[in-house]
């Protein structure tokens, strides 16, 4: 299933500005539970995180492809259309360890479906685990309004030898570390990468 | 100076895919020095590294702001235009350590200009080295034939506090690391990493 991206400007970390573009999925998320979109809470936190000197962690742009540019108009893009993200959409770095992360939202409320994660991405996470470096996803449910952080080893074990296509709400509870939700940062997710990865 | 990237679609490591479009800068530069794009050599590199698990290091996509999609005909873009990256172009994680960097072309051949280079594009690895991430340039001198990597914080330096907006050639062949070329990869700069900053 490919999963257009909304038409979101990238929004450099301390930078003042907000997404202003919804796609009709983040206004059906936003109408059902106000305020809570993952992806513009994940970039706030970046933002906050960078402020502050604690790490810097920045969204990958959006890959377009672009088929046509009208350099009269000085390079207005005419005719182009999106690609998917081959890689994930968070990386960055953390007290000098490199950082890697994919944010995804589930309306279930007893399991995250692995329907909307790529081979590529799972690919992609293996090869940053066998590089050293860090590599988890965020997943929120929407439903319970929870947010986990979860390794990256449960969702690639799920994905390449689970029975069933989807990860229990369970292994959250039990392997999982739940975000801390706030004002700013919206989520205290590197709280959670600290407890997971730094902790001895 | 708001440098427009060229058209090129996002390679993610791994494919075969090879950049197809040119920019009318790319084909002066190949007309003159053929075979030699920067761009494409790093991104090459990077295939070549991620395929023998040495690291994983990506590009970032080019950020573009959209103005009006068409949903009528699958999501097409009919208006948008190309913002600066307001980060550096490459990151990854080698060894376990996050890897920061810009890569640059100069047909001067007694000193690379800051004339390119921008404000945030400092700030960025200057937070980069902030969290313990190694960051750098890699400064091709095309027409000597020669790329070096200078760690960022010479090109720090005399960006803010140089009287010329340069960084002469001599700070390169003393402070520097000639990068090694051959086929595959195109540029052993891990290589030229490794040297400075992984030995003892």
């Amino acid at each position: 299933m490919i999963k257009y991206p909304n038409g979101t400007k990238y929004n450099p970390p301390g930078t003042k500005k907000r997404e202003s573009r919804k796609s009709k999925e983040d206004l059906s998320i936003s109408a059902s539970n106000r305020g809570m979109n993952l992806e513009s809470d994940i970039n706030i936190s970046n933002e906050y995180y960078t402020d502050h000197g604690i790490a810097l962690i920045t969204k990958r742009p959006t890959p377009i492809n672009i088929v046509k540019v009208d350099y009269s108009r000085g390079a207005r893009i005419t005719d182009a259309y999106f690609e998917k993200q081959s890689t994930t959409d968070y990386n960055g770095v953390y007290k000098g360890k490199y950082l890697d992360f994919e944010a995804k939202n589930t309306k279930n409320k007893t399991s995250f479906p692995l329907s909307n994660i790529e081979d590529h991405q799972i690919l992609h996470l293996k090869r940053v685990i066998e590089q050293g470096g860090i590599a988890f996803f965020i997943i929120q449910f929407q439903l319970l309004n929870e947010v986990y952080l979860l390794d990256a080893s449960f969702v690639i074990h799920f994905y390449e030898k689970g029975e069933r296509k989807s990860i229990p709400y369970e292994v959250f509870k039990s392997d999982g570390i739940l975000i801390k939700q706030g004002y700013n940062p919206r989520l205290y997710y590197l709280d959670a990468v600290e407890e997971k990865y730094f902790k001895k």
